[in-house]
């Protein structure tokens, strides 16, 4: 029900003049009306029996001293009449099992199994955006807002409970040291994952993040203590958390540390090496009766050595025999299986003479793409297959477009990505929860 | 001309049998026969008068001392006959003003001022890919195989002389350290911006270097030195690379390292600002008259500091304002202007049942769509108006899709990132080149 004082209808939906106009019982009201507006609606609220309020105005205690004595009144109103209050200074909430998006930008989040809070409206819902792009889905998001009411501490703690919310993730600037963060955390970390992104890490961040959520970032070495003592991922970039929600949607958290790589080309077998060695991944030797293995499905000049070079074989199946045997080694706890471009063009040339000038083998061209793509599919379905049996994360990097990537998540329900740094980052984040998991409580 | 011993013909191009048959003169040969007809090959291509050799054939010194044997031989033949030879075991050449693509695999770069050579086919291959998907061109591109007889000291100083290239990438494994690699790398940076990416820069990357290229990785720390002395752009990932020339063939090298944050959104400013910090880039205060003047165009409860937050203010006049005082600023050597996502939906919902709700409000949600993507467009003009008129970088971050990235490069020839932290590194990096050139020779 729209409910506007001026408007007689919005959209062309119509709308009620007041809140006692409401026809009958209801879950939850949205308030967007400006900040001097509240307290009466609170009030109206409350008489009308309106448990939960969404409170999206801003101009409260992120402005200064009197916005934050009319917080105080709000809150303490709303609490007084049982009234439960998300923000203020909030950009919404969106709750899939209810078909509830109450949220300020246009974007409608794909479903699925992650929920997320978060102490900035356009940080959150930028992420919701994202995974409309990476085919990430969510259940529920809060953008917390001021936390006049409810915290993040009992978002956290909720989504612990909530069934369908598998995987939880969290941008966060400041948190109060008495409000019970880290036990629930602690708690909350080993029955599923939270990924977790700090704002104010710095001296320049934490005076933004002042002026902006009126956080005190406070020191961030307490928090990084504070996260790994409580299990929690840390990512380090805003691109990281996409990347390891992705995974942690499709992959199961690795036993150990050690990685085999599988690659077409020895280039981005070094390159994948460095990064696993910087963050800490081994990358085993192979063992003797590995290499025989091998031998029989390889040229004689691939490199007999983790990375397992291929060596320019580029048809699908050496590919997925690799894979499996890969796959199966005991001495490993997850597979980097690099897959090259997605894209083969289907087409002899972007350029019209080119094309021309070999028309005659169009239908031969064709034929390779329709080949290689798909190869491409049949080795995602292959890689799925191997993960059941193995119960390692055999991590897809595809260097292809964007769209590749999505399609990898929507249809295979595999996170797939489009550089082999960000691969390792992943599996590094994970074997750090693993390793947490194993952790005595 | 196709050269083929048994086929008739190759894709319905005629063959001839034989070099000996070649019709006229040749500049280049390419050759992908087995090792062992390669000297063979060589002799007639001699006879032929022919003076250029790509050898894309492989196991020669890369897969043992047999094929270091045969190498040697080979490239001792070519140059008595004075000839010059690319590889062996490259993955060819292309060359943007010839229209030479003796590429091995089927991708087809954009024509722009980038060069690479690469010390990995797959890899260097691959970065004419991702060129193409995101909107970067190149002009000339040599996988430098084994080094048999040209080697990468060559490719750089080529690459120096030619006028058609403004920047140059490289892929990098190993370098003699006899071959003059830091005195050329010196002055070619005097002259042109090299970004360089270094594979085997730990224990295991340097294993699976030496089995794949046979480069002697040699002390990381060496290579790290040598780069900083010589002006080199070094990139920390392969994703990194891309990011930093899209910037270099797009935006003018900062002065300094003070940036101006511009963000619609607090959370964002907070997470650009701590990147700034961690990455060793000053974000100043504003100063008392920039407040003022700001103050004139936002709304009252804005940021009042660096980043300038706007506090929700989305059409896109108040922005290219902004943008326009902070630009002017003497105080900063660059911006970052943090846009928000480019997409904002043509149409209510992507639910048919909603959008049937609000039916008679098609045209006003269209006409939303066309107004914001306007402005998204009016304020990549603006961008690179100011960028010339300031001479400094004003790098915009918008968080939309991969093509949105690619279309802000091909029409508007400004490089733009989807997340700031990218954006950021970016900077640094090229603060720091501005850095060498203004040191004294």
């Amino acid at each position: 029900y729209p409910v506007n004082a001026r408007a007689k209808e919005v959209l062309g939906v119509p709308c009620l003049a007041k809140v006692e106009d409401l026809p009958g019982p209801v879950d939850l009201a949205v308030i967007a009306t400006p900040a001097e507006t509240v307290p009466g609606l609170i009030e109206a609220c409350g008489a009308k029996g309106i448990p939960n309020l969404v409170v999206i105005t801003s101009d409260f205690s992120e402005t200064g001293p009197e916005g934050a004595a009319l917080e105080r009144t709000v809150v303490a109103q709303a609490r007084q009449r049982g009234m439960r209050l998300v923000g203020p200074n909030t950009m919404g909430l969106f709750s899939a099992q209810s078909s509830l998006h109450a949220l300020m930008p246009p974007v409608e989040p794909l479903k699925g199994p992650v929920s997320m809070f978060s102490q900035s409206g356009n940080v959150g819902t930028q992420f919701l955006a994202w995974g409309v792009e990476a085919g990430i889905g969510f259940e529920k998001f809060v953008s917390s807002g001021n936390e006049g009411d409810l915290t993040c501490v009992d978002y956290l703690r909720y989504f612990a409970e909530d069934e369908a919310t598998r995987i939880i993730i969290a941008y966060l600037e400041g948190v109060d040291p008495e409000s019970g963060f880290l036990p629930a955390a602690r708690q909350v970390s080993r029955r599923k994952p939270v990924v977790i992104f700090k704002g104010g890490r710095t001296g320049a961040g934490s005076r933004a993040a002042a002026s902006h959520s009126g956080a005190m970032a406070g020191s961030y070495n307490i928090y990084q203590a504070v996260f790994k003592q409580a299990g929690l991922i840390e990512a380090a970039t805003t691109q990281e958390i996409m990347d390891c929600t992705k995974a942690l949607t499709t992959y199961p958290i690795p036993r150990g540390n050690r990685v085999a790589i599988l690659t077409r080309g020895g280039g981005w077998g070094v390159i994948t090496s460095d990064a696993c060695e910087e963050n800490g991944l081994i990358v085993p030797p192979l063992p003797e009766a590995m290499i025989k293995k091998l031998d029989k499905i390889l040229p004689k000049y691939w490199s007999r050595s983790n990375p397992v070079d291929m060596a320019a074989v580029i048809t699908p199946e050496p590919f997925m025999d690799c894979l499996e045997i890969l796959a199966h080694w005991k001495g490993i706890d997850g597979v980097i299986a690099l897959g090259g471009r997605a894209h083969i063009p289907g087409r002899a040339s972007e350029n019209p003479l080119v094309r021309e000038r070999l028309k005659a083998q169009e239908g031969l061209f064709k034929q390779m793409g329709a080949y290689y793509q798909g190869g491409q599919k049949k080795i995602l379905e292959f890689i799925r297959q191997l993960i059941r049996e193995t119960g390692k994360p055999i991590i897809s990097v595809t260097m292809g477009p964007q769209d590749y990537h999505k399609e990898s998540m929507e249809v295979y329900k595999l996170a797939s990505y489009p550089n082999p740094e960000r691969a390792v980052r992943v599996l590094r984040l994970m074997a750090d929860y693993g390793k947490f998991l194993a952790s005595p409580e």
